[in-house]
């Protein structure tokens, strides 16, 4: 802060979204100064390349690429993190906060892997670390579960949290697309990276979720605790039976309270017709919260884009100018103990679905009924068709009861192992609102 | 605040929501602690009357009829305003407010009404005065609107805030009830009250959006800026020709800024099937936000009820407790001025749905389609059915294009003392969005 009481802002990263960012602090920068009740001005801007072509609104002098010339400027008072990355992103988070400065970042990846650690940095040395843009875009998250719904005991979580598979399973579902001509259209269009494995093996919505997860349920969460499933093995197939039995397939990102246990996991699941989630269609994202008290909330719009993140990076600024200008101390968090163990996927209960192929004769299904039923699953519909006479085969789709995951895969397993069903094409998990 | 650093609450009535608030301050009296941060304690509660038999935790020790007895109280820090009603309510406030004492109300009708002048008091005391309950019960709305989507210009607010009246339009629309059917079965649930005038008139919505508009767009807002229009002269006749059009009714609150103007209604509305606002049945409440950079956010849950609105109340007390506990000022609100004026309803644009009862002859249409040319209402579809060879009459059902409310009156004025026009039975205003 100099001394004119102005709050000095240092930006890491002037891609996109840093570039959204640095546009409304430059052209909006008396409105949001009357919003912050102190003046705003952009410092710094760390870029990794001098020389690269932009068509940015920042003035060329105020670039930089030494890290130091934010993280050690004086005049800095809030460092906005937007590299994305693990590394040097938390390096640099770390000492901005070690040097009393407040940190607002977007990155999911470092508040997934080391949330907790910069968090507790930060209450250490009295500042904010904000990190709305890091979950779900511009859609009011964390500051809800922080603010808004602190009175309650959360008891589950369930998130369309990854625009590009939500737009993949979308044309899937209402196009009949198959996955990788979907994928390509994603590409296309920019939905997609060119190495989509993050998003479409559920890994970005996991980050999502560990960072969620964590506050909802005031419980340590590792990324390595989130059973994650991506959505490559999804057919066409599986979404006609599914539309056939009132379902939508959607990749959720479930967190689950079970009297003192917390199932995390990140799949693809039926959703059932009459459900909000199974509505939300395209590159939209959807966050469902059930508290105790305020039953089922749910905050649905854009989870990514330049001017959605922005929305999030910005209102993170204000609250900590805010706090500067009322000489408020930082939001306090993390006191409270949810002393809930993380649940082994193993243990998760649920509905399932399981398509097999197997040889088109007698007995095949009175077969497969005994497998479940020694493994204490039991059948809730069946479909059989698609007999195809060359290859001697039928379709057969099992709806399963609630039933054990463990118990689930012994079946799958002993079905795989076993002459008359020629393949588990596929198992998907059915996701039941009570 | 005693010497303990303990925190005192007093509460303003035990009503269905109170006595939940109370049970919450009772018995989660240590969890509720450990997230404010200091120990809550409930100092005193305001009845009416001592003696009324009541199934509560309240000691009865801590009941009072003297509402000095809390707003006076030394040892009360927060006072929880839950009687309703702008009387006695506004003047409890008040004193409150002006003892030093932090607020937090759950009571739209004050905060419609008052709510700029007790916000002003509150800040020229240094105390927060805390309203999240006075709308949309526990989804939050107040809160992303003052924190989460600050960074925002919002551009518009369509919101399904009163759950008697969706509960009733949700039953009309899906199975076909006449009006009167409908509310009878909403009061046999105790979703509409005995004298149901405050919410199917839409005055209890209107109260909602005065509050929201104001916070959302910067601007003063009375509740008589707002236009309101009930639901009791929808037929199902109209529901049998939404549903032939693509569209749902809804009561909508609208606020929408157009230049530097500010239209604000509740009304019955034609919401397009594909939007999500048509989506969203019964009682339940959904608040769609529109900003310029996070495009459009929905909150969507439930907008009543003794839980879900003590979930926004302990909500509200917690982030005071908070910002005792840090030793923060209040938040800071009312410094920006949106400089927008409130549109007369006369300007505003939007297309229209009217349903026309005529006689049943060669060349009315063209006669209507006259009126309507002459006034600049240009016809976007015409549906002619139901000749009625009794009567002689005719239904005719035109949608127009976007044209001016004043137009569209002086053309229903017209019709109406038009001989071959018998009824003009229902003009539906209908919700575009682009």
């Amino acid at each position: 802060m100099d001394k004119d009481g102005k709050i000095g802002i240092g930006l890491l990263g002037l891609g996109v979204v840093g570039a959204e960012v640095a546009r409304m602090l430059i052209q909006k920068s008396e409105r949001l100064s009357q919003k912050a009740g102190r003046p705003l001005f952009l410092c710094s801007v760390l870029v990794k390349d001098m020389a690269k072509p932009r068509d940015s609104v920042v003035p060329p002098r105020l670039l930089t690429t030494n890290p130091a010339d934010i993280l050690n400027n004086p005049q800095v008072d809030v460092v906005v993190e937007l590299l994305g990355g693990v590394k040097p992103a938390t390096d640099y988070l770390r000492t901005a906060i070690a040097q009393g400065k407040h940190a607002v970042t977007a990155n999911k990846e470092v508040m997934a892997n080391h949330g907790p650690e910069l968090i507790r940095l930060a209450e250490e040395h009295g500042v904010n670390l904000l990190y709305e843009a890091s979950v779900g875009g511009g859609i009011p998250i964390i500051g809800p579960l922080q603010k808004d719904l602190l009175a309650n005991e959360i008891t589950s979580v369930h998130a369309i949290i990854n625009g590009t598979t939500n737009y993949i399973l979308t044309k899937m579902s209402q196009e009949g697309m198959d996955f990788q001509v979907a994928l390509r259209r994603a590409q296309e269009l920019g939905y997609a990276e060119a190495d989509p494995a993050k998003d479409i093996e559920g890994v970005d919505a996991a980050f999502k979720l560990a960072i969620v997860a964590a506050l909802a349920f005031h419980t340590k969460v590792a990324v390595s605790d989130v059973y994650t499933e991506g959505i490559s093995k999804l057919t066409a197939r599986d979404f006609l039976y599914a539309q056939e039995l009132g379902y939508t397939i959607k990749l959720l990102a479930i967190a689950r309270r079970i009297g003192d246990g917390l199932s995390l996991r990140v799949h693809p699941a039926m959703v059932p017709n009459e459900h909000l989630l199974s509505k939300v269609d395209g590159v939209l994202n959807a966050v469902e919260i059930e508290g105790d008290l305020v039953g089922r909330v749910v905050f649905h719009g854009q989870g990514a884009g330049p001017r959605p993140t922005a929305s999030a990076v910005i209102g993170d600024i204000l609250e900590v100018a805010r706090s500067i200008a009322s000489r408020r101390g930082p939001a306090r968090s993390g006191t409270v103990d949810g002393g809930l163990r993380i649940l082994p996927m193993e243990e998760m209960i649920t509905q399932y679905y399981a398509r097999l192929t197997v040889s088109d004769r007698a007995g095949v299904l009175a077969q497969i009924a005994k497998v479940l039923g020694d493994l204490d699953i039991s059948i809730a519909s069946v479909i059989q068709k698609n007999a195809d006479a060359a290859r001697q085969t039928a379709e057969i789709v099992v709806m399963t009861h609630p039933a054990k995951e463990a118990h689930i895969r012994q079946a799958v397993h002993q079905m795989e192992t076993f002459g008359v069903v020629r393949d588990v094409s596929n198992v998907i998990r059915v996701e039941q609102w009570t």
